[in-house]
């Protein structure tokens, strides 16, 4: 049996009473880190996770499948277990091989954006901001504010670094300043969203102007589009 | 200090660590079962906690937030903390009151849907099919389509009923034939998932037509917008 189980937004504790009953009952636990940052400390769990990279996942995955024919194994997934295409690749290759999986959730920041006081219910298509420039993002937040939808976008990570929020709107306003069709300016009001369910989070809204200085990471960007008074209520209680 | 905790999808092992520990620590520790149901028995993890209706958390919030002025107080929330604006209104409530807040996050049949093979990134805006024949769902789906947006359905809730599957896909049908948009037919393939994160959880991709007799409730529905490839292999592995 393979086990997908998510752990969480943030450290070791994110993770749900099932998921690591599940996990201390397998035989060879796994972690992947590379999806998404991850900071806790599994060891103080009594749990030993071997981390697998990004060529274990993608290429390689028939090593962990075998295991899990004669085995439970688990993978430990940061956020909720099937965010990433990733882990839907995995369960196809596991039916493929007659492997049997289990699925065990956890929170992830596509639920907790609930916390910026924007209903999650008004979100449209997500997209994530990437170094070299894609368009998307831009396109996409064309197609939501015409349908009055609010934008998440997750931010990019290579392997060498995160990108921060101040870097993730700069490249918003660039977009805008090449197809120009009046999407942003550094007048509009965004939400920021920094370490998501830590103690250190931080969540503002302001001007992008006022916020392209903002030098942390594991963020997401929030352009809001049409708001509710209740919604706009809660983002106004923000900056105090 | 208000501690707002999700207890997740399904029993009272969803909760994270944190959430329970958070939970033990406090003085007094209530439930709403109303916003979802609910199934899990707190007692086995120790917890004793009083169940609070609409009522108490819509109109008499102060009475709550009063205790949490001195003590610490938790409440309970299926799913995720702040999935349903209730939640963020005890938040407003709470900060005019001078009464600090926790949010503790867990899983949520927002992220959940993963499961379903399609991905997170393409769903569109999120509506409720109602009782009461709200022309909001096939609005949503109409605009979510054009966009090629992946469409969730939630399914109503009430005090006397939870909507089922079946319900649900009728409704739609009954919506389609008022407006006549060609938006879906009774060969339409949707996916619907029912009981997310229980060990008695049913996925299915199939025609509307196929699907109309599901008696089953705790369900969404989702109309697939454009399907990626992989998304679509997915979904076929959904029929076997």
């Amino acid at each position: 049996m393979l086990y997908l189980i998510g752990i969480g937004l943030w450290d070791e504790k994110d993770i749900s009473i099932k998921g690591l009953e599940a996990a201390k009952k397998c035989d060879k636990i796994f972690i992947e880190k590379y999806t998404s940052l991850w900071k806790g400390d599994l060891k103080s769990l009594g749990i030993n996770a071997e981390t697998v990279g990004r060529e274990d996942l993608e290429n390689n995955i028939n090593k962990i499948l075998d295991i899990a024919k004669e085995k439970d194994v688990a993978l430990l997934v940061p956020g909720d277990s099937l965010i990433a295409t990733t882990h839907n690749s995995i369960l196809l290759d596991a039916k493929k091989l007659g492997v049997k999986t289990k699925i065990i959730h956890s929170s992830s920041i596509f639920s907790a954006i609930g916390e910026t006081g924007l209903q999650i219910y008004k979100f449209g298509k997500v997209s994530t901001i990437a170094y070299y420039y894609s368009e998307a993002p831009y396109n996409l937040l064309e197609d939501n504010l015409k349908q009055d939808a609010h934008t998440l976008f997750l931010l990019d990570i290579t392997k060498e670094k995160l990108m921060t929020c101040g870097e993730g709107l700069k490249i918003l306003l660039d977009l805008e300043n090449k197809f120009k069709k009046k999407l942003i300016s550094d007048e509009t009001e965004v939400v920021v969203f920094c370490k998501a369910g830590s103690s250190e989070q931080i969540l503002r809204y302001d001007k992008i102007k006022n916020l392209l200085n903002l030098n942390c990471f594991l963020c997401v960007i929030i352009i809001p589009g049409k708001l509710h008074f209740l919604e706009k209520e809660y983002l106004d209680s923000l900056r105090a």
